[in-house]
């Protein structure tokens, strides 16, 4: 099912003028992620190479030069050993990241659900079999799929509301404009409302959780600057990105959706552990 | 010309029967690669993770279950800061690593031939502006390729034949039968010639050089041990190669090709480094 997936997302990319880029994934710098520390980091050649969390940087860099662009980039983020029993979390998976130069939030809201709607076509066509012998009814979807803005979920469910949001969903659902501060310092601040973001996240049905993260990026130097100020972190680690934003990086928008939560949501797997031969759990040893 | 690349290598392999797994980067064994030290490794949840340099040992594992496998896997391998100006060498790269259960070399090799005609052929045609812009006038390849035995090309010219070989070819050439003790202890020795394996290396024209690797596989737990032994390494480091080995591995072959020196030769390209936005040369330092 995976590699079904993973050429139903091609195949729609590339219809729309997506180009394919190879991934990264050493680079001096990467997703901050909330503030959790890295670990994942090694030293080659007089400087210290972190594992990529995201190709967000990347992602802006390479839409100076290229206008719509994905890439099927391997992460790492060593979450704490605990999560390895929530079922959505793996240490090392692929996300599909993409990004679309000088798109807006809708844009690649759209673009999101087309990119759902037709793989989740493709799937159940090839895969009837391996539905039925996974017991999976898996429905059609159909866009647009319905929006919630964070501050309106938050009152209705409290904190953790994504998981409330994921149990009760018949399909897919948006969370939209999350608040600064609960989100990372790339996500754009609409500057018609300070303090709220022009980002999103979908949330799957049924208790799958997060399907994916994306948005408008921040990338005008003197916001970027203010918005790393803001969270606390410090700006020299994030030079070469200013560096970038002051040659000049174009606006633009987009997202990266998680292949094998995807995929577990596509197969009604009850852990992510189960799309991949070799799972790399949080807190869990491994052979090979 | 990378994308494309990409699209018409899957073509090929997808039409073929071949499943497309997620690459893998993290690991507590990765290919030894003749010695060299391996410091591109992180220490997490109490365990040692290599970057992966090639994904043999999951290859030779994932065709247990499934007969045909690819995948386009990210290495590591911190080479030597001189390599950085051979034109060939980055640190981190994308290898098209594939394996087939129950394979001999003529199949892979055969294999091979029809994936870089193929590759050619959607080049040709679907990059035709852009080979032009590059000055690149790239011609259909005719299988089968010449092939030349180690021995041979080492008596025709000496040290570093590789080079001269590549230097001097119209078109890819095939060299086999690499004598034991210059190639990895995987390659499988050949029963009815003692020292000599069945393995292979495809070196493109025009001094472009190496083009891919393969051969079939040692599978039998107390011949990888054999070689293991041979060569000189600690058998106690690949116990779970070993293990993996006694609870059955299947017989296989395979190959895996760099997708930055397959679109360097393709364009034309003085050093691999043009084929990546963010490339990552040995000895060199990156911004981003």
């Amino acid at each position: 099912m995976t590699s079904v997936v993973l050429d139903a997302a091609r195949e729609l990319l590339r219809t729309e003028g997506f180009v394919e880029l190879l991934p990264v994934i050493l680079a001096p710098v990467t997703d901050p992620l909330r503030h959790t520390a890295d670990r994942a980091v090694i030293e080659a050649y007089g400087q210290r190479w972190h594992l990529t969390r995201s190709m967000i940087f990347h992602k802006q860099a390479a839409v100076t030069v290229l206008e719509k662009i994905f890439s099927f980039s391997p992460n790492v983020r060593l979450e704490p050993a605990e999560w390895g029993q929530s079922g959505r979390h793996l240490f090392e998976f692929v996300q599909l990241d993409l990004e679309v130069r000088e798109a807006d939030r809708n844009d690649v809201l759209a673009l999101g659900e087309r990119l759902l709607v037709h793989i989740v076509e493709r799937v159940r066509g090839f895969c009837a079999q391996e539905l039925t012998l996974l017991g999976r009814k898996l429905g059609e979807l159909h866009a647009p799929f319905p929006r919630i803005p964070y501050r309106e979920a938050e009152a209705r469910y409290s904190a953790g509301f994504e998981d409330h949001v994921s149990r009760r969903a018949q399909g897919p659902v948006w969370i939209v404009d999350f608040p600064v501060g609960v989100r990372e310092f790339y996500d754009r601040e609409d500057p018609s409302r300070p303090g709220v973001l022009l980002d999103m996240d979908l949330v799957y049905p049924a208790g799958y959780g997060e399907a994916l993260s994306g948005g408008e990026r921040e990338h005008e130097p003197h916001r970027i600057l203010d918005r790393i100020e803001r969270q606390g972190l410090d700006p020299t680690a994030y030079g070469s990105l200013l560096a970038a934003a002051r040659a000049g990086l174009p606006s633009s928008a987009g997202f990266g959706i998680g292949i094998e939560r995807l995929v577990r949501y596509l197969g009604g797997l009850p852990h992510v552990r189960e799309v991949r031969l070799f799972p790399r759990v949080p807190g869990e040893p491994a052979a090979l």
